[in-house]
């Protein structure tokens, strides 16, 4: 049994802990948040306690913190964790700085404690076989990743604002995805980028309609398109084409209802939103790491590979504007 | 909130128990089962306490009774229900024997009390959603459904030899989604059917593979196959064909993963059984009944939509033998 | 090189002499037609004579004749091909009245002349295909085929008050593939139907929405559905179940272009029409029976296939007006 | 009626040969190719004669020309046909060399004679469906179209040595129909690629799996991947996303017969080569160009179509080895 805190109670707070009080070996002993009256709210739903500050970094009481608050705060509380001595399990990214990444990346490594960065996308039953597909060998040498990642609605200005820009704010999940099914971290990568749905997002410089190209050590290639706005509902798909084969896990739907009739075949469209698409992934990432925690492995997604996709992303943020193929650096 | 005793802690009563346990508006009072130990090791699993008989029809505590013990105990747990003056949810079938549902259903009803039988298909999304674009209209004047109901495995023979025969105990929920999609009685039915699976089934007179065939009043046609092991998954599936168009709801896959090779285009299989084709059906069952006792309404699924149900399988296992068309008589 | 009469100017004979016309190994020597100047018509078109009748059996410049004339004309020219030493490829049926197409077939095969009944389904890619997975034990032993005939629109009434109803006119094509799939004869059937298009059909006895049940030897169970009209094209289809799997021939799709909006996946609908659907099966038939007589070999489906067809229609039109089960009498 | 000369009776030749021969209005007065054995084999098969070079600029028996001759060729017989007054059809490119190009271009539309390209894609039946959605608004303002063009198999190398590399050879179709869907201008373009099937083609500064991205004036983008060898056939299909929803036209599959088993559902695989996939749309080209000549309207694709995609080939194959984005310069 693992004792929990979480830290943040707001939307993805409230998801993660729904995932925790349904876990069998999951206590949730608490839930802390700047705002107390959310946390109490949110521990109310689940009938557990708040916690303050110093009670959720709590070694005697605890074992490990899920930390779902504020990005900003993240590396601070990494940190905490690392300095307390309590796994850690955290949402991406580490910090919103890459260099701040690598220190607290650093910084918990050296504290050996167990520490996990919540790439849920790897959870998806999908992608997860289509990685399976790809490491057994199945389509033989990886020779071209596409990758779709597509919102159905612009977020908030004043989120996009802040957010990094696309590449780092949408395109960093699936920077991740393509080192995590090729096994090979990429090279080079080169962009085109437009901001086609509002202009105002031209205004601070960012872009909400992309392309990234990457190449991969074995000259394999990467497209990804990233797309913040759809008239047709959220849409995610990844296709690996290797020497032998093609598999893909494709665009799902929202049912499998279909209507023939004069006009044609009309079927379900696709997922209403990233939430809805994503949902079911959240609580199979934590039972990864909790299962972790209980046979005292590694957890499977390590800081550094939080670290890396924002190498990713910040190499790829420079060729948006440079207009030509930047190298990848890893710290 | 509604106060809800379990009757049954075996595997329908555990699926049901989960559905009690996270249901907003439901407090789980308690379990009862004829094996205490079994109702005592669910209780345990969702915080709540184990009944007596007695326990679970006192309606100084218990508001509702969900009866989901062995079929042969289902027409007294309803009359008990009724004469305590409780809500009742009752999976399906009201009593095994067609005039004793029947009689039941009437002592129920004369009693007053609030009374649904489990037909969980019908609160499948996509079924649902097939419903919703016939009865608004979509395809014209409905002229042909077919209905698909196809187990990957036999169930043991000590099953299928008590279970009343294939029509009575797996078609009768696709004869009450006939009735349901359509919004008529079927007034004839003819069956062919063979034991092609084990030759033991004959023995007790029983088929594992049958077709059905229905009028409606309108002289629209139902055709109804039945499957006991396929070796290919679970299949089970919906088509409604109307004066002006068609729709479906298709088999369910496990996945959306497709590997392209020299082969061919190797796809996800289907459902693995049953359950995990149903599975998310039983809580929105259970809510539909909540909803119904909380603003007193009547519940949505009737104990005379069993009853009726019953009497199409009575009549088809009448023309499984007959080889001819035989009329349908509801009590 | 086969040097082949046409008989016949009609729709069909068109499809034909486009078909006989382009093939590598025929002659088209001439066409017949009772409407001379529509034979003038289609023979100019194809750069060939018009014959008389004699001279479309005349075995001094005719190897083969193909039978595309209006069906009470079958029978005499099939007489008129095996008098003459000719062989013959028949549109179907060989004759309206089974009687007389057991005499005619028997005629035919006394003279031992060459003798092919067109059942152009058998030569579609797709349920060759299916036939052949069935064939090689892809899907293990047959337990259940179900096939789907249904047109886009209603025939003329005219042409359906002497069609013969529907089950001899358009499920005869179907009854014949079940024979083809399965290997086997079947030895019952039972039908329900109903007028639900015109009610003018029902004046003449016939229907136009149909659904036949019938029984193999083996027990296997075989479900035919017949439409004369529905709102969304032509939609044809086949699945064979056996012990271990399941093989379809799908619906065809008119195109593969889909739309992705917010009501949905709007995808390109069925087959316009019959035709449409079948069209490139006719050069395959003709090519196969061409084959068989450059090879010396027995054509591929034999008059007595057209009269076992025949068979299971007549069963099938007593079953639908006695309400029960009718046993299948080969002649 | 047009009477044609064809030029070239190689294997694209014979191709058009054949819908040549079957076109209603169109005489195919002879064949012309530098091997007069292999005109004279072709001119038999369609009941036609060999032309030399002067009998098939010959304006006074012949209409158009059809130039299917080798590459090297089509310039000087584009020239040719020009000079003599006569309409042309041209196989792409115009010239391998894109200065040549230009000034063929301009010296045939200073003949004013009617002239095309046959980038017969343009009439495939799916393409030109997706491009009337896409033109009547279907899709909103286009803002990211996807085009996948992966051949099964490695051409042979010493045809590959001088093809003028994938981006001018294979590319090319889908630079064109980027813009003809679009109907805009690519302005710049950026490119990876690599040899990963075979590491001779890198020795002649070649690629055989490359990614190139374009921007539209209006800043839409285009995604386009070349293959050279797959594992799974013949893979080619289009995406427009636009403001309001997508349109798609799918990979072709070979038929429509999927196979339900354990392992899951195999369905028939794609086209085999590109000529299966493209196959009717040679007839389809023809056919526009003859009805523009007997309607005396401009051949719906011009000679112009072919320098402009010849120009994004050319800033596409520098763009690969200056490993940044090339602006792209149009005649």
């Amino acid at each position: 049994m693992q004792r929990f805190a979480l830290i943040g109670a707001g939307f993805i707070g409230t998801v993660h802990a729904a995932s925790l009080a349904a876990h069998p070996d999951v206590d949730l002993v608490g839930v802390h948040d700047v705002d107390a009256s959310r946390a109490g709210a949110l521990a109310a739903r689940y009938r557990t306690r708040v916690l303050d500050e110093a009670q959720a970094f709590d070694a005697s009481r605890i074992d490990a913190v899920f930390i779902a608050s504020s990005t900003d705060t993240h590396a601070r509380h990494l940190r905490a964790a690392a300095d307390a001595g309590l796994a850690v399990l955290c949402e991406k990214p580490i910090a919103a700085d890459l260099a701040e990444a690598v220190a607290v990346a650093d910084h918990v490594r050296a504290s050996a404690v167990p520490a996990m960065v919540d790439f849920n996308r790897r959870y998806d039953r999908d992608h997860a076989e289509l990685r399976r597909v790809v490491a057994s060998g199945g389509v033989g040498e990886v020779e071209l990743i596409q990758l779709t990642s597509r919102g159905p609605s612009l977020p908030p200005l004043d989120y996009l604002r802040y957010s990094g820009g696309q590449l780092r704010d949408q395109t960093v999940h699936f920077f991740d995805l393509a080192r995590w099914i090729s096994g090979q971290d990429p090279v080079a990568v080169s962009v085109m980028g437009s901001a086609l749905v509002d202009p105002a997002i031209a205004e601070f410089g960012d872009v909400d309609t992309s392309v990234a190209t990457l190449t991969l050590p074995s000259g394999a290639l990467v497209q990804i398109d990233s797309v913040r706005r759809t008239g047709y509902g959220y849409d995610e798909r990844i296709e690996v084409m290797g020497s032998t084969g093609l598999v893909e896990s494709r665009r799902q739907r929202r049912g499998n209802v279909a209507r023939y009739g004069s006009a044609g075949i009309l079927a379900d469209g696709l997922s209403e939103g990233w939430f809805e698409r994503v949902q079911n992934t959240y609580a199979a990432t934590l039972s990864a790491f909790v299962a972790a925690l209980e046979n005292g492995t590694e957890p499977p997604v390590t800081l550094d590979d939080g670290v890396r996709a924002q190498a990713i992303a910040e190499a790829a943020s420079r060729a948006l504007t440079s207009r030509r193929q930047e190298v990848i650096a890893y710290p």
